[in-house]
């Protein structure tokens, strides 16, 4: 699917990417949902009560995926499900029932993916290489009881592939209400990505006094997971497979996407 | 120095850690500064304008460092100096000169290291490992040009150590005014720090059948650093020692603190 054709996200002041926008901002869905979908924490903000000026912040869990067309692929509309706790800040906010007139509680959500220190000739131009999304939407707390389970099993799954099923599932009764999950109707977003080596000055670029004793390029980073280490409680003598072989390829994607961002595919 | 000796922030409604705030919460300056400086990225939250209801939010680079005591060490009250441009919407309502009833642009600001993923019996136990804080404060764009020079050479040396000294120094006047940088009065803030194993409920400790087929414990996770890649423009031969040092460095300190999370000192 070419660009033009992928399906986007509305562009409104609020979420235009101004600076370098042109090479860098991003709007289609698929774009955005990967890179929340790809992210471990995601920062929260919200506006504090009682007129505070200073907005509240939290990280959290999240994903996003269609209750209603449960194996939709990242281009279509997608909510993102955020995993908290009842006696938290926010969801005490988000759990007021929004009335007739109020849409839930305004988020901003943002997930960051770090992929290398950009070194340039000049302080100036170094910079980072990044996929970066920010989306608004608005909170409500999941109420229906399956859709609450769902949840759940994509939000411990998201920390983990298929450690769902490999725990002690289902979540007692007890366990399900002081769970909350906040289902976020996401109404605007942007992404905002940089890859490549360091681009600078023309200027800088002719010095070659300069250009002989300055070493340019990038040096890539990305989530590394180390060798899991067992509980004193653990009773099982092997690291299940579930276990190492995501270790094993979260850490070859992230190193992958780390060096696909400066020399391209 | 005792805990409760240690030079702390005021504890407010706003940045008290409530849900688990005994063990976890963390109000003194050592502890918060740390995280700040030891993040390559930060997360900025601020009103936004135009009555908008959602905070706008952008991930940013930072330190925290005293212009009037240099020297100041961690445990000593700190700004928050933050990396920006003019032409982008934070800097802009920060560049509008506060009148004298007006401290600045409230600003919250977010650091938050992920130190593991802690897999437990049930989905509910399931956490991370991770630092992270969360800080309050008014910005106002640094004008004094000693101060911006000292606050450019303190982040372009966040991004990595010595770099500012190994690159063309120092900016041209241009390079000056077209960067910005915003010093946060920082009044409150607080860190929230989660170590250790899973704490799995008594009842699910006393099912041996579970605890026989379920692997408990932590997968350690750190920033990593990669093999620096040279720019095509690059005319450097060997990969200088101020960037292969810090690389090894930090892959070493960033492992040792996943495992210090775990495992303790």
């Amino acid at each position: 699917m070419s660009d033009s054709e992928a399906p986007t996200y509305p562009k409104l002041p609020r979420n235009t990417v101004n600076r370098y926008g042109k090479p860098r901002g991003k709007y289609d869905y698929e774009s955005i949902h990967k890179i929340v979908n790809t992210v471990q924490v995601l920062h929260v903000s919200f506006p504090a009560p009682n007129s505070d000026p200073f907005p509240a912040m939290i990280p959290m869990l999240g994903f996003m995926a269609s209750y209603s067309d449960q194996n939709a692929p990242l281009t279509e509309p997608l909510d993102l499900y955020l995993h908290g706790y009842i006696s938290s800040r926010l969801m005490k906010l988000g759990s007021t029932s929004p009335s007739d007139e109020e849409e839930g509680l305004p988020l901003t959500i943002a997930a960051t993916h770090l992929d290398g220190l950009v070194l340039a000739l000049t302080p100036n131009h170094h910079s980072y290489n990044y996929r970066s999304a920010i989306l608004h939407g608005y909170a409500t707390p999941v109420t229906d009881a399956d859709e609450k389970m769902w949840a759940m099993e994509k939000i411990t799954n998201g920390v983990l592939d298929h450690r769902w099923e490999n725990t002690r599932i289902p979540p007692t009764k007890t366990e399900m209400t002081s769970t909350q999950i906040l289902k976020v109707n996401v109404v605007d977003a942007s992404a905002k990505v940089r890859t490549g080596y360091p681009g600078d000055d023309r200027a800088d670029l002719k010095n070659e006094e300069l250009r002989a004793k300055t070493w340019i390029g990038v040096v890539p980073t990305f989530l590394k997971y180390g060798e899991p280490v067992a509980s004193p409680e653990n009773r099982v003598a092997k690291v299940p497979e579930h276990i190492t072989s995501y270790v094993k390829k979260e850490n070859e994607v992230g190193e992958k996407n780390a060096l696909i961002a400066v020399k391209g595919e």
